[in-house]
């Protein structure tokens, strides 16, 4: 499976100032990609620290994506910092330039110094057009890993995710298929469900199932417990979710729970 | 300034099926302990991943907290891995077990081998009384390096970090005070408020001012710009805040922007 790295640049998150949704989304449109999403870091805008983690991840990951650090004030360095780490210059892009003067122009304003480092792109990389801001995003690969750069700002983000980045990751590498199925079990202590757990992944090797509980343990425990196969074949991929979900669904009930299957995510 | 390290185990953060809120709490409370977040690492339930973490943690950072993977299901490996990580071995711990066993007796509940488990902690480690659940945290010391494990459940996280962590940070160190406003400014794009920013924080070096757009660059901008200061005189702290927001503001009104001191969190 390919693994994908995601970085979230700017103090706000570590400051708890920003809750991370953009970390979410991605995690899981790359899950549904075929990706195995391996690492989410975050960092400050600290030049050497990001760089450090661009360098570290494209060692690592076959897909790096990145969010935050591109827009138009001194602590956006995201592209130089990150050009730093990769070993690459940064230089002007004209196709960046061009997206970022009119979008400016557009609004009749000029292109100051501000402005114009949004064109600054290391060698070799791509500006991904924003329908939504001004900060094109970068594309470029290194020895073999993608590398893309996004805005922070959530409907930034997902825009050229959408448009300019899921179509090239569609191109690459087979279609990955999850079948996925959400069971919600009340009345049993996770401590109890995870032997039943346990048994169920062990005679279906190709479907992992994970718990989540809420409510408590010893009061009114309440679990959820995501079950997931994946595969190039959907039929497949479904045929194995359900067979351990029947399974698992009936030793809950034994055990005295009630069960649902609450929710289905499928790709 | 001390330095923290944020880890958060499991797979559905990365996967994107819970949003990591608690990376945004524990961060917001280290930040006003005064210390600096430096890096949040979110890492699958792998336990080579999970150890690595922790070992490249331990020798980065001054606090290490950790939250997931300490549960009873087979896949609640933090404890294990990160002893792994940091060369420790782990064995049955008396008070843990005690803690764990307390809390399954009132239930009516036997201590199964699922159970136990959430009492083995590495050696020379203490456990934290968890009020709200069953898995008891950990704390322990790593070459001057504190190493603290929490549940992921983020009400026992909570509760744990404020019942046990908090006055064990609070008695180490200097009681750092911040002090920080958020001026809100509508009308002025981001781009033109970078140089006037920049200005602003030359001439109050120890104050940071950090911009987030929100609205649209072009269209009707909107910029939420937080001003902090820090420092172990809270009066200066709050003296320097105050002189670069007033700074700030007019020069955002000379730029034709409304603006609005709209929130503030001191301590």
């Amino acid at each position: 499976m390919k693994k994908a790295w995601i970085i979230s640049v700017g103090n706000e998150i570590l400051d708890g100032r920003v809750v991370n949704t953009n970390l979410t989304w991605l995690g899981r449109r790359l899950t549904f990609l075929g990706f195995l999403v391996e690492r989410g870091v975050a960092v400050r805008d600290d030049c050497e620290d990001i760089a450090l983690t661009f360098s570290e991840a494209v060692t690592r990951a076959d897909l790096v994506v990145s969010t935050g650090g591109l827009g138009p004030t001194f602590d956006d360095m995201t592209v130089l910092c990150a050009a730093k780490g990769l070993g690459l210059r940064v230089r002007l892009n004209e196709d960046a330039l061009r997206m970022v003067r009119e979008k400016y122009k557009s609004a009749g304003l000029e292109l100051t110094e501000h402005r114009r480092k949004m064109a600054m792109l290391p060698e070799g990389a791509r500006p991904l057009y924003n329908p939504v801001g001004t900060a094109p995003g970068v594309l470029l690969e290194v020895e073999g890993t993608i590398v893309v750069m996004l805005p922070g700002v959530p409907s930034e983000m997902k825009a050229i995710f959408e448009r300019e980045v899921e179509p090239i990751l569609r191109s690459r590498g087979p279609r990955v298929h999850v079948a996925e199925r959400v069971l919600a079990c009340r009345g049993v202590p996770e401590s109890s469900a995870a032997p039943l757990i346990e048994r169920v992944m062990k005679r279906h090797a190709r479907v992992y199932i994970k718990s989540h509980p809420s409510g408590s343990e010893l009061g009114k425990p309440v679990l959820r417990i995501y079950l997931t196969a994946s595969g190039e074949d959907p039929e497949e991929a479904e045929f194995n979710v359900l067979s351990a979900l029947r399974e698992l669904e009936g030793l809950l009930r034994e055990a005295g729970g009630k069960t649902e299957v609450s929710e289905t995510w499928s790709t």
